[in-house]
């Protein structure tokens, strides 16, 4: 049996008791039914982000959740600081130039992400209405200081709006004691659930800068999710089947407990890299993110081959790496229903198929690093 | 998040797709779309023993397929010879004797498999008229060599009956080819469903013995069901939910390939082994099957305390010793939805068990052992 797994930085494999709930028989969102499943959904995602924010979940992807940020958020008569250090630091640029801001592209070297102290020199100019951070890059597997970041922004009046689409769930994230003003999530990644339901959760700071703001969406209109929201519903049809997974999702999160996880998620990723290292292959980041490794292969080893095998025949799904990195990297996700005995198994299968790609392994020495990480956490 | 995973020779994992495809609504069985269904499945069953028998689908326990054979197909003017080399074979001395039956019983040797020269040697006396064994005896983790058996019973007027539980679908079988008169087979192995369903394949000598014969029995009479599935249905109301998820699987395995499953069990039971061994563990059969693996405990572990932890903190589940073994060994099937990547992991984390359990043991040695076992033959 070829038991098909995601190590993909989303989508991650979705648990069999959350696919068995969406298989159930959908019923009607304007009920009270409904009501009473998306209260129980919020208090569940407000202890997930540990936030007292209320959470806008919105049928999407994670872009329409960092879309509705800009295009709500982000004062007019300000500029607004993008970090771009990556395919997702684009995407933002891009999405505030679609919506005529005014955008400061602070440009990172790939592997690298901006810093607090950045931010605040940026910021003393008090030029800035809004500063745009992505958590973890998934691009480059590199991982941002958000809690430095916070506390700097916190000190002005310009809004923190931070992607934490594949962190939030799987890295530390205590929105309220960070001062993040808007975090963004998608259900693909940490929440264990196919993609599409995006997340939007918003400080008191940043209402009121929106509630200054006449945005030009309907539909990503933030203040229509909150409006509806203060009776535990949405505003236009929301995605019944995924919501009712996310409950069960939810549910197991908090059984385990975030805190548990964010360590676990630590400990796999550093397994990963340990192994690796022991296999004579090269972390990209230099600041690797605990949520997706970036491995550069070794000389000899194409993509192409690689991936391939490992999927067809060890039923094994990573990334591969994206613009200049593709056929360079491969990247393996931390996140959501994964676990040790997947990852040690993972690394295993990565050495075969890397033997089988011509590179010289000296099999179980790998798996051998990675265990040891492990127990050392067990 | 912990994963559970069964590791147990019985019940096994269930994929998603079974558990999603048993989720759907029930239909009525009396009905052209369960008749359809049912005969798919029993050509599904027919490749999966390689028999040209129908297979009869009974709603039970692999005990109910057991004792449907002794029932139906042991002739009462003749003895019959039961090997007792464990748990199982105990249980089917105790059946022959339930229904008054002329009981042989050949005890072996606990990690010791019944021969087939023992066999010849008995039928020449021509007082038999069955045999009955047991292919893989799941208590000791001991697989008999049920080829050369079936070709001494051939020979003879005698039939072969067999406990196939925790072989079919794992280990070399080939009903046909092999002479197995009665192939008893349960839905929980290798079949990756629930329990509920047993299973009985009968060839045209056994079929002549049992019409002769009047059982004692309604719910079990195999003639009841031969007449039923002439017309693709069965005689009393059939287990629909499990059904249906067999249908899945058998299509699931026949997507691999039976004889690829065989090499891909004795590939882990083999790295399970050296696994065990690297780590100063031994192996208690002295006849290993490669459906489950039996392992000692090394000295200081206790069983509560190592299948506690490994269950508890590591989501795997891994059955105990039985009897005189409680206590002493554990075991961990091959059966069914299992892959190198469950495997190689599992040993991860047993080395964790051991050491947390008070064992010395090198972190790592194990699961590079069976590393390199697996790639051997990926």
């Amino acid at each position: 049996m070829i038991k098909s797994r995601l190590f993909t930085p989303g989508p991650t494999d979705v648990p069999p008791e959350v696919l068995v709930e969406m298989a159930k028989p959908i019923f009607h969102h304007r009920t009270e039914r409904f009501k009473k499943l998306f209260g129980e959904v919020n208090e569940g995602l407000k202890k997930l982000l540990m936030t007292s924010n209320d959470v806008l979940t919105i049928a999407g992807s994670g872009t329409a959740a960092m879309e509705a940020a800009i295009a709500c958020a982000v004062p007019r008569d300000k500029k607004v600081l993008v970090a771009n250090g990556g395919k997702f630091g684009e995407r933002w640029v891009k999405v505030a130039k679609t919506y005529g801001l005014d955008v400061d592209e602070a440009k990172q070297e790939w592997g690298l992400a901006i810093s607090a102290e950045f931010v605040r020199e940026k910021l003393a100019t008090g030029r800035y209405g809004a500063v745009v951070v992505v958590h973890s890059e998934t691009s480059t597997a590199t991982a941002c200081d958000l809690e430095a970041i916070g506390k700097v922004v916190a000190t002005t009046d310009a809004l923190l709006i931070a992607d934490c689409i594949t962190s939030a769930g799987t890295l530390p994230l205590r929105q309220d004691d960070w001062k993040v003003d808007i975090v963004a999530m998608g259900s693909q990644k940490a929440l264990m659930l196919p993609p599409g339901l995006a997340f939007v959760s918003v400080s008191p700071k940043a209402w009121a800068v929106i509630d200054k703001i006449t945005p030009p969406t309907l539909y990503l209109n933030l203040k229509a999710y909150r409006k509806s929201l203060a009776d535990s519903d949405v505003p236009y049809t929301p995605a019944v089947t995924l919501i009712r997974g996310l409950k069960v999702a939810l549910d197991m999160i908090h059984a385990i407990g975030i805190e548990k996880i964010w360590a676990r998620s630590a400990v796999l990723a550093k397994a990963c890299r340990e192994a690796a290292l022991a296999l004579g292959m090269k972390i990209f980041s230099k600041q690797p993110s605990n949520s997706v490794t970036g491995i550069m292969y070794p000389e000899g080893v194409t993509d192409k081959a690689f991936r391939k095998t490992l999927r067809e025949k060890y039923g094994c799904n990573v990334a591969g790496g994206q613009d200049w990195l593709e056929g360079k990297m491969f990247r393996i996700s931390h996140m959501g229903y994964t676990d040790p005995v997947d990852t040690i198994g993972l690394i295993a299968v990565i050495e075969y198929t890397l033997a089988e790609c011509g590179a010289k392994v000296e099999i179980g020495k790998g798996v051998a690093a990675a265990a040891r990480v492990i127990k050392d956490w067990a």
